[in-house]
């Protein structure tokens, strides 16, 4: 029940209206990481570092089940860096700065013994990397997630619409959802996106939530209503991981099941921007999970009787 | 169970991104009724109308059990009079004309045949106005919800923060809330109003749903997915309307039953944006309402199954 994850592992520096931090772990890959090990693994993780990547940190992923054979480590070469700043309403971010580092020659390689996975998650990534992996699998999996974003839209959108061709399920934010498909309305979004390609779209609204459409069907998840978001940072490739690790649990990829893959998505988001970084992910425990499911039910829970 | 709601009746002249109307019937008190009757009736309409407003309008309301009694005609001047222009999104607006007429010399006057009513409904108006029809009602209604907007918030806070003293349930937008608590996060700014009289606070936040916040609990009610959003002038007061217009006929004001309210709510709100004024609210059946709280169930049930 393998889960292969492609995507970043990284350094960022954050800043938000809460606090500043110096570089600490990030990546979309080790966050996908950390919130799929609670739910399936092995994890098989594919990604490039340089030498300033903390053994530590890869030794606290191995002992989630976490396998970091796909892991290429560039013995000169720094890893990947990230520095952004948070508007007050933590919507929005400036990027400071983006030395792409080792991410500059990342061509990734999967490795033999990742063959045969059944599921896998393309992290936020260059398209053309998205593609080369899917290529590499022997045998096709049973469900390929894609996260993207804006940047790719811009600068790659030919490669990124080969992509969509071949997955089954597309991550995006709902600017983006506008921007792919130059629909303004959502509903029309999604109808137009979902012939490129992906059976399944789920658009992100950060604090409003999520989207799940498929066919003619739409579900949506709330976000929890939070009392601070410390750090948003990781939280869509945190949901990415929820979702996707439930799905590879229960091996059962149904619309329904995917709508409980959401919830848990989301849950695993609320964690992650309660503190700086992965940092919240590496502390939460089962109990955890379950608690803070119990109150996604409780938010959206209601008994009606037609009139 | 008679419901009294009291506010403006009113023309609007809108334009949105997909059309422009001449003057049509709008106002918060039309617009709560034409939503409530649905549920309860009859429904005590406490407003004011210039010489202008048609009689068929008032026929129309009568057919569906609203009581006029409280409506003064003023004979020689103009009902009041608001024309607006939507932005692209659909979430903004800009006002272009506010005719006051009629409205500038309103003091609602509660009619003896109201008295003795279990539910008010105090649609979106001058806060003094809205606490002498509070101070009017010899025995206090069961359930007193109010509505109110930025405007009373800038020029009539002190009177706003009276009212908000005497009533059970408050119903603001999220800016409004976070304008009325001096807090940015909800969650804050939900508990600091609740301090200030509501026991219930519903911030709305249009396309993104609305939450019900009480005590220590939270409930979240999405907004429906639409295609297109045609015209959301009086989505707030229709959202009112079928809020109250449930509780009243179940008489049941628990927070559980407040869930059900707020997806009722939400349900009649998303007819309303569907064609301009209250004119999609005209055409529907109980078939139609039924049709919709379904869509509802489908658009949040999920079965989870704790990790």
């Amino acid at each position: 029940m393998a889960l292969i994850t492609v995507g970043t592992m990284a350094f960022d520096a954050i800043e938000t209206p809460f606090g500043k931090t110096d570089k600490i772990i990030g990546g979309s890959a080790t966050y996908v990481a950390y919130a799929a090990s609670n739910f399936v693994t092995p994890v098989q993780q594919i990604s490039i570092v340089g030498y300033d990547f903390p053994q530590e940190e890869m030794d606290e992923l191995k002992s989630r089940g976490v396998e970091l054979d796909g892991v290429e480590i560039v013995p000169d070469k720094k890893s990947f860096f990230w520095s952004g700043k948070y508007h007050i309403d933590m919507n929005t971010r400036d990027t400071l700065v983006t030395d792409l580092n080792v991410l500059a020659d990342f061509n990734p390689v999967v490795p033999e013994s990742f063959q045969g996975a059944e599921f896998l998650m393309l992290g936020n990534l260059m398209p053309k990397l998205q593609l080369s992996v899917i290529n590499q699998l022997k045998v096709r999996p049973k469900l390929i997630v894609m996260d993207t974003m804006n940047f790719w839209m811009d600068i790659a959108m030919d490669d990124l619409k080969e992509v969509l061709k071949k997955v089954d399920v597309l991550l995006v934010n709902d600017g983006e959802a506008r921007q792919l498909s130059g629909e303004l309305s959502l509903v029309k979004a999604a109808r137009k996106i979902m012939e490129m390609g992906p059976a399944f779209l789920i658009i992100k609204k950060g604090e409003h939530g999520a989207l799940l459409f498929h066919e003619s069907h739409v579900f949506f998840a709330p976000a929890l209503p939070l009392e601070e978001v410390f750090d948003p940072t990781g939280a869509g490739d945190t949901f990415a991981g929820g979702f996707i690790g439930h799905l590879a649990k229960t091996k059962d990829i149904s619309f329904d099941n995917m709508k409980t893959a959401i919830i848990i998505g989301s849950a695993m988001a609320s964690f992650c921007v309660e503190k700086f970084g992965p940092e919240r992910l590496k502390e939460i425990t089962k109990e955890d999970i379950d608690a803070r499911l119990s109150e996604f039910v409780q938010l959206v829970n209601f008994d009606i009787d037609l009139v």
